[in-house]
């Protein structure tokens, strides 16, 4: 969206306050006070280039950052770093058990009928294929439920490769179905006696720049090499087989298993003035795939919500009721490591978590806004999307999930607002090298900053409650 | 171009034949039964899959044919055996020598003050670095012109940094400019003492995938090693240099030069039922750098220059009055050798080449014609851009040069034609791993081969001389 089209959009927002609904007489109001605060914030977050800095320094000063690396314990010294600069109230970690993962090398190429290097990527947490590589014939399964379907003597001792592709939509809803190649198939194709997996990458793209992303093995199977070809070698691949005749590839990914190492989640807060105990979740999270520099993914949520919560500091004049706690999480793309150990640890501080939101779906705008919450705290996210829609933002009907790594709140208790971003090009990126600052557009990042503030303060500010 | 678009222009076609212009006496008019003969060969072209289906296989079947290697004597023994397999009256190759050059491999990182790997390639040709490469300080040149007027005390023991960027034009007017970089920097870098020389890629897309492309050393000077960032890398080094602090990167690549080895220029004709001996030329070059497959350099001006001979000999009753040689040049991207051999081969043989042209420049629809022919011959040239009108083809006002390897005949007094192509995408592409057969619309490539079978036929049957 252009910064054109949201002036345009503005114009539109004191007839939506004025429209605001009649309440039932049990249900508590947000105030006047606090909807115009909300709306001060989000004009200003328009004009805001917070969010593109905080993406900037992230991506130029520390770069890639694995879960369980070096780089990763780097860009939590970088967070904790920004946001004591930001003047955030608290700034604390918190540790994570990861268990640490190394790519070291990956190569593959045709070598009969044809002779062509092939452009792939190991997946993450891929086991290694004996040194020198592996050369077989490969047999080509469609689809995970194929394989789940195929007869074991075609597919012992050959490499499997998986040729579904992901359908570009708006939400992302074409991942879910494609993934489960990535995730699944590996334990599948080595319980039946293959050597190892390619797949064609889980992305939407057509540049020669493959998706990485982790690969679940299974206890009682053999941890095969698992790696995802390029979107145009697998075009290749799938004309090559075309041609009816047996195809051989040699494939050599070399990976290393570290054991246990102790990263950290990075937690920045804005104390809150009346509640201080009482806090709102604003999850994304600081680890990134090594390919790329993780701008979009996730890059952009940490910009987003680190903002978020600075501009609300800043441009209010005192302290919102409730605290606001932005967490960024370690070792996501692992497993959602640094989530699923935060809810362990707070498992018993549920109640006092009292909404929380995750942005973790690129740079594109917001679009829509869902949420899991007490009957009697629906109106208040309707007063969020009406504050909302001078920025293209409609309410959603479906219940929030609350994100990846957020969501493992959700699941113990914790009300969820799901902010749903345009999610159309961002399986061009997710998982590669090309994820890089320059993907992101900055009007963008700055109409997700403006629809956070809106979410956030009014989340910390009306005294109601979401449970 | 879609096919619907096609197919609505071509309903101009009667106007434009009958709004013909009235000749001189003195020259040869084209006949009605030429133009007519043109005319249904461009309809055809419209709906044939020729062009597809060898750029399909010669992308499939070979891919990467980097000139001087085995894959190069590979794609030319596809060549022969396709053009045999078409029905070419003569199929056979000239010998050509070329000085092998190896890419072994390559690597680059930021070291200090932050560490980052960068995504580079090595220029063709390139130095390798000394083994295990070399770490310095990078000065950043913004341009090949600054360059010239560095002070060496600024460049000495450093890795240059050429950052210029270039820009988009349908023309690729922005090549010239950027590729100097490229070309001519580490001869100038080496002369001031650099130790090695990296450059933004020359080209116009935002990927992790960069550019190669021959570099030239000179006599005296050190080759040093030479290579290309992909362009978000290079906006990467920008903003880390814009902090002001001195940047030190690590550079390994290793090449390897083989000395002399025979490749060969690959060529086919259909022979000319009056006057054999007299050609019209029809070029395009067989090699591809190493990085992609080639499709669209110059896979497609292969696929496009055979079908459009091949569809000639198949639909016309008999064969046209003069030859059509179509020659597959060797090792192009090394520095026209192919064509430069072919020229002092065939250089006592000028007078026999009527005319000539060239694809070398993607598979983007060809907009405009224009051409370097004798006064009396423009009118013929005329005829052709009529009837390519309904292609969407426009008749240019500037003299053709031939093309980079024809030109090499056009040079010594060959007349040429130049079938101008829309190249706005193709810098995005041009010499990166992402020259793949899927960036290929077959659409366009039909829209190529409609407006080659009008130059081709019209330039073989028309009695008159271009000369
Ligand atoms: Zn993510
Ligand atoms: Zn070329």
């Amino acid at each position: 969206m252009t910064k054109h089209m949201f002036l345009k959009a503005a114009t539109g927002v004191a007839f939506l306050l004025s429209a605001s609904t009649a309440l039932k007489a049990d249900v508590v109001p947000v105030s006047d006070d606090t909807r115009e605060t909300a709306a001060m914030l989000r004009d200003k977050a328009l004009k805001s280039d917070a969010a593109y800095e905080i993406l900037e320094s992230l991506t130029t000063e520390v770069g890639p950052r694995l879960g369980g690396s070096e780089k990763e314990a780097e860009a939590a010294r970088w967070a904790v770093a920004k946001l004591k600069a930001l003047g955030f109230d608290k700034v604390y970690t918190e540790p994570v058990t990861v268990s640490k993962w190394e790519r070291i090398s990956e190569s593959a190429s045709v070598v009969a009928p044809y002779t062509q290097p092939l452009s792939i990527t190991a997946l993450g947490k891929s086991a290694a294929t004996p040194e020198g590589g592996i050369t077989a014939e490969i047999v080509h399964i469609p689809t995970y439920e194929a394989l789940l379907e195929a007869d074991p003597a075609d597919i012992e001792g050959k490499i499997v490769f998986i040729s579904n592709r992901m359908e570009r939509f708006k939400t992302g809803a074409g991942y879910g179905p494609a993934v489960q190649a990535r995730g699944k198939g590996a334990a599948e194709a080595a319980r039946k006696g293959a050597k190892a997996i390619i797949i064609r990458s889980i992305g939407t793209d057509s540049h020669r720049l493959p998706h990485t992303g982790g690969v679940n093995y299974e206890e009682g199977t053999p941890p095969i090499a698992a790696a995802a070809l390029s979107n145009p070698d697998a075009d290749l691949l799938e004309r090559m087989l075309d041609r009816g005749k047996p195809i051989s590839i040699h494939v050599d990914v070399q990976t290393k298993f570290h054991g246990d190492v102790t990263m950290h989640n990075v937690i920045g807060e804005i104390t809150g003035r009346e509640k201080p105990e009482e806090v709102i979740l604003m999850g994304s999270h600081l680890d990134s795939w090594d390919l790329g520099t993780g701008a979009i993914d996730d890059g952009a949520g940490v910009a987003i919500t680190v903002a978020a919560a600075d501009m609300i500091q800043d441009l209010t004049k005192e302290r919102p009721r409730r605290t606001l706690r932005v967490v960024l999480f370690a070792s996501e793309e692992l497993g959602l490591i640094g989530a699923k150990q935060y809810a362990e640890a707070h498992k018993d501080d549920v109640a006092n978590h009292v909404i929380g939101a995750e942005s973790d779906f690129g740079a594109g705008p917001v679009w829509a806004l869902a949420s899991k919450v007490s009957t009697g705290s629906v109106h208040v996210v309707d007063t969020m999307a009406q504050l909302m829609q001078p920025l293209g933002v409609v309410r959603h009907g479906r219940e929030a999930g609350g994100g990846p790594d957020v969501g493992q709140m959700v699941k113990i208790g914790m009300p969820g607002i799901d902010l749903m971003q345009d999610g159309t090009d961002y399986f061009d990126l997710h998982h590669t090298a090309d994820d890089t600052l320059d993907k992101v557009d900055p009007e963008a990042l700055k109409q997700n900053v403006a629809a956070w503030v809106v979410f956030a303060y009014i989340a910390a500010e009306w005294p109601g409650d979401f449970r």
